[in-house]
């Protein structure tokens, strides 16, 4: 499970950061990899990268600012062009749908695979419905909650499912058990009946689970509850800091955070580690380093993005020993 | 007047070429530039360039495939961002509209200029209504014409008007007129009466006109009447070559063009230089050579874009010298 930022700019490209798009790579999860935002340039941004573009199975976005949505058609004719066949789902806020299929029939783009809109289905107010949850299968959950911004702008939380712990071998041949195929049913059955009519309960030969991480990748918001709701406890918090902590005023009025903000975030949220981007072009090279000090004076792991950079994602840290 | 090729290109981009974007420069003529086309990542190579986002006066598209039109929603906002705020103007096929204004609204965009859009005038064949004129001022004239491609595909002839010859200075000076804003007038007005009654004609006291120069870029297409149409004794014709010489069934089964096809082409019209671009990704490197040699067979003045070369137009040059 890693990140890789592959835009990392506010508004328009620059030459340093393209505008947003962050692949989040689930190669030995699943095998492919989810996309959130999809900035213009994201297709050429991904060509100089270790993504994959056929590789692709889902893309959330959190919101439909050009900054995030223009380089849909482009990455999505390109991913046809290049063989991509299996499904693609793309989720987002309602309008992406006719942003997207205005754009392929006017340019009469036909995919070779399977594409399915997944709209949030969002009541009045923009919120989610429900109790927020959009996706589960067996390794993973992902909630998306409304955010804070000029138009309505989500976030999503990304839960990977806890997995079954070590299997204890040595406990096992004490039982006179022999290695085969019976072991492997351990992880996957909450109990066991063996020949002889006993009855193993499996949790009582695994060592501890081990906990699912948690990804929290975050629209252009002001600080919110909706913020708050996706950011506990999450192993790594990707939060927009679009401006220093003395342009709070500046943020506050264009709807946007400051570094200082989104780390007081992810220390009340107990995150483990910030992610910072979305920053504004008036920072230039290492000026982005004040924005990681101002976010440092709260928590240890805070980091400013740049594109390209990939952030291996740690099994979970206990908040308390950061 | 040069061109400033961004994108050369088909299909996606690839890491040598983008998709394809060519700015005709007008600083000396009247400070601004023209596009034509628009694929995805124009911007970005707008930014690495010499063309300034903010002096762009009009867009011409070609055609709605993706690769040549995905990049106007992203250029069009950051003109505005960039403090562009004179009218634009932007001209293509019927669906350019619906596209844009789609891809704005759901994107919430304000522009702070005036965007005009001026879709091509055709009828149920595609062909252009009318002789083909879509822009006339003092200084240029454009023609469009309907091409041969999977979808509408056009042309665009963009004629500079003559310019006045040099002031015959000394045969002024031989009349007894002294400089001044007399002489000015030369250039303006066909003829000018003097204060003691005569009446000159201007043209006896400047020299030749200096001949306007004609520049013909068109869209995808295979080897068609629209193109002879628009190429005749252009300048400089700028046309596709997706293939090479030997791959002229794959072309014509895609509606595209040769390198032999489009340097037979600029001889039959006369056109004083070729150059080619929209390249297939499957010409890396020096391979592009290949098509250059196979034009080259037919008329000396051949060349293959790529992405940042700059064209300086020449004067007029007479197809017999060639």
């Amino acid at each position: 499970m890693e990140l890789v930022f592959l835009g990392t700019g506010a508004g328009m490209p620059s030459k340093e950061r393209n505008v947003t798009a962050i692949a989040l790579q689930l190669n030995a999860e699943r095998g492919s990899f989810w996309l959130f935002d999809c900035g213009e340039g994201t297709q050429h941004q991904i060509m100089h990268s270790s993504v994959k573009l056929g590789k692709l199975e889902k893309i959330f976005i959190t919101h439909l600012h050009g900054d995030h949505l223009y380089g849909l058609p482009g990455l999505l004719t390109s991913r046809s062009y290049q063989g991509g066949d299996t499904p693609l789902t793309l989720i987002g806020p309602p309008g992406v749908r006719a942003f997207l299929e205005t754009a392929l029939q006017v340019s009469q783009a036909h995919l070779e695979y399977e594409l399915i809109i997944e709209e949030l289905d969002v009541d009045e107010q923009g919120q989610v419905k429900g109790d927020g949850r959009i996706f589960e299968d067996d390794h993973f959950v992902v909630e998306a909650a409304l955010l804070e911004h000029r138009i309505e702008s989500y976030g999503y939380r990304i839960c990977e499912k806890d997995k079954p712990g070590r299997l204890l071998t040595e406990k096992l041949e004490a039982e006179g058990l022999k290695p085969g195929p019976l072991y492997a049913r351990f992880k996957k059955e909450a109990s066991i009946a063996l020949e002889n009519g006993r009855i193993l309960q499996s949790a009582d030969y695994l060592s501890e689970p081990i906990p699912g991480r948690i990804v929290a990748i975050l629209g252009d918001t002001r600080l919110c509850e909706g913020s708050k709701r996706l950011a506990r406890n999450a192993d790594v918090l990707v939060h927009e800091a679009t401006f220093a902590k003395a342009e709070a005023d500046l943020a506050h009025r264009y709807y946007h955070a400051t570094s200082d903000q989104a780390a007081r975030l992810a220390v009340e949220c107990g995150a483990g580690c910030l992610i910072m981007t979305h920053f504004s072009s008036r920072y230039k090279g290492d000026e982005i380093e004040q924005l990681v000090e101002e976010a440092r004076e709260h928590l240890t792991h805070a980091y400013a993005a740049r594109d390209h950079w990939t952030y291996v994602i740690p099994r979970k840290i206990d908040p308390k020993n950061v």
